[in-house]
């Protein structure tokens, strides 16, 4: 491992810390993946939500790409990104602010599942002569929204959306708590039959479905062939995260993002270190707790990066955090105003308390790089 | 319980909001109880971090607070506040923050448990002729750092820091795990007792202290006897939440903020809501999850504030919360763009994912106050 260059120490901690070159070596690697598979990558944006990571993300700005909110769609649509999906059924109340994107020239699509959002959608659609392009969810693994691909309820949602009608979405968020290879490849079938039934569905009934999107960070790594489905969505690997290392995604070395901390006292008695990043700058998410390893709030690792094997993060406060030394460690190896780096349980939670990232970039020069906030 | 105002349904949704009228009553009764005790609050304003929630907790510009990062110091000093308690042991680094904020007349108060910080602050202050306010942390209830009033390095750590030497503080973060009436008067006397042991150890020594800093939202509300205390830290008092209502020290209608989500979807099978609230808006805190009665990712009540007994979001993902329904409700009770409010399990974690408050003024307008944000 090359040692960190010297601004690494200068930022006041705890701060957010983005690792480029394992950032584009990531991304590099899924998009080869799935388009070696047949299909294309539309990459999820809530992850970081930075204008910076998008221009890793996406080859030109009418690139297609999914957003979590509609604050990202507003700031991807402002820096010039025209082909955004919001993948969260869209409340009716909310579609002014997507016809306002629409009237733009964004090709911003929503996503809907019951017939009270196509009735809506239909309604302003006729009310204001707007048009607007629809993904219809399809539930393929039973774990969250969507309709079953074989509902009779998918046809007559289409037929309500008419020529607003533009493609089935799906997400087998349940991968996530898979961990065999041969499970996340079943997991990766799953998503893509569900939506190749759905479409043969649509087709028998005389309507055509011009896009077919798939995807999670598992699948999209585990999947065997996209050949026939129009794109794969994934989010998190663009950082990677100890969620996913238990997963099976990635390795520890791929994890593009770290906390840097300041050890600030030790509780002798305890072995413990105390250090300055609480659950404010790691989140409260603890994705492992449940999993094969347990990182606690996050991994520890030396400044440079490198792993302190069997230290984690074990407990938090607003802005305390709590090491207990393992007895392969002493807390003179860690005196005060060291720093530290910590590998996050679940990237997108963890990037989500930090308003500025700062970023390695390949060169060892420093970037800053800003997070888009709110819904 | 009034009706709701119209706006309430107009932000878009997930966004939070305070009760004016809630808040008010919350920081009055614990004024008026501290001071009938015989002590002042400093009021921690981490919870909020808003100028305006300031304003409500502090009646003067030059009365005392406590804040948890030198954002917040830096922000409330830019506003005209002048009495500042940085309630985290400081890294060495900081310091120059510090001095910054105290050269523009600042006291801004700092907090330290060992000798590599008193060095600091001594080499610091000696180097640049600065003077610094610092209080030394007491370990009241083993739960985190500090050192124990009768450690004979109080007294190293004291004299170290000589006439920079301000104050003792302590937390017993500890009561947070208790829920007993009597067992939270024992912690809040615990806290008492172990800054008045080591105020006496200083003072045979010949080291006076001037304040004595006590605390935490349970100890406040159980403390007995504070008359010979300086004063009393608290700071999630301000709004509570559903793990104070565990504790038992409020009940559910003092909860002054709330999440108001949107049903965007139903599994129909599973007897689901599907919200347009996931861990971004509610934060991924489960204080509750080890407490009397668990709340998931909190308590459901409609949009007038009232109560749905028994209705919690039980999971959520980035942007999506999922709401069981138990037997007593049926899906169609809750249609597509119908609103709903969401008590927090913990308010500070759940104001830190919002930028952006919305207030509900005890005459029914609508106020909206910003974050600060970053350390």
């Amino acid at each position: 491992m090359k040692s960190a260059p010297d601004w690494i120490t200068h930022p006041d901690t705890p701060y957010l810390l983005i690792d480029e070159a394992k950032l584009k070596s990531n991304i590099g690697y899924l998009k080869q993946r799935v388009e070696s598979l047949g299909s294309h990558v539309r990459p999820h944006l809530k992850t970081l939500r930075t204008l910076e990571a998008a221009e890793y993300l996406l080859d030109s700005k009418n690139a297609p790409a999914t957003v979590s909110t509609l604050a990202e769609a507003e700031a991807y649509a402002k820096a010039g990104y025209t082909d955004l999906l919001y993948a969260v059924g869209v409340a009716p109340e909310k579609l002014k602010r997507v016809a306002a994107l629409r009237l733009q020239g964004i090709n911003l699509h929503i996503l809907i599942d019951n017939m009270v959002q196509a009735q809506a959608v239909s309604d302003f659609a006729d009310q204001f002569g707007q048009d607007f392009s629809v993904f219809i969810e399809i539930d393929s693994d039973d774990h969250r929204g969507g309709i079953k691909p074989g509902d009779p309820q998918l046809l007559t949602i289409a037929k309500k959306v008419g020529a607003h009608f533009t493609g089935l979405m799906t997400h087998a968020g349940g991968s996530y708590a898979c961990n065999t290879e041969q499970g996340l490849k079943n997991f990766a079938k799953q998503e893509c039959d569900a939506v190749r039934v759905a479409q043969d569905n649509l087709q028998a009934a005389g309507i055509s479905c011009a896009i077919t999107s798939v995807g999670s960070t598992p699948t999209a790594h585990f999947g065997e062939d996209f050949s026939d489905i129009s794109e794969v969505r994934a989010g998190v690997y663009t950082t990677f995260d100890l969620v996913m290392k238990n997963i099976g995604v990635c390795g520890f070395s791929d994890i593009a993002m770290s906390v840097v901390t300041t050890v600030i006292g030790h509780n002798k008695e305890k072995n413990w270190l105390l250090t300055d990043s609480g659950w404010m700058a790691l989140s409260r998410d603890r994705g492992t707790a449940g999993q094969s390893q347990d990182f606690g709030y996050g991994q520890v690792c030396r400044a440079d990066g490198s792993l302190l094997e069997g230290l984690c993060v074990n407990s938090t406060s607003q802005e305390h955090g709590v090491i207990e030394l393992t007895e392969a460690y002493q807390p003179e190896d860690f005196p005060v105003g060291h720093q530290l780096r910590i590998l996050p349980n679940h990237a997108c939670a963890t990037a989500a308390m930090h308003p500025v990232y700062h970023v390695l970039m390949s060169d060892g020069s420093h970037n800053t790089w800003q997070r888009i906030i709110g819904w």
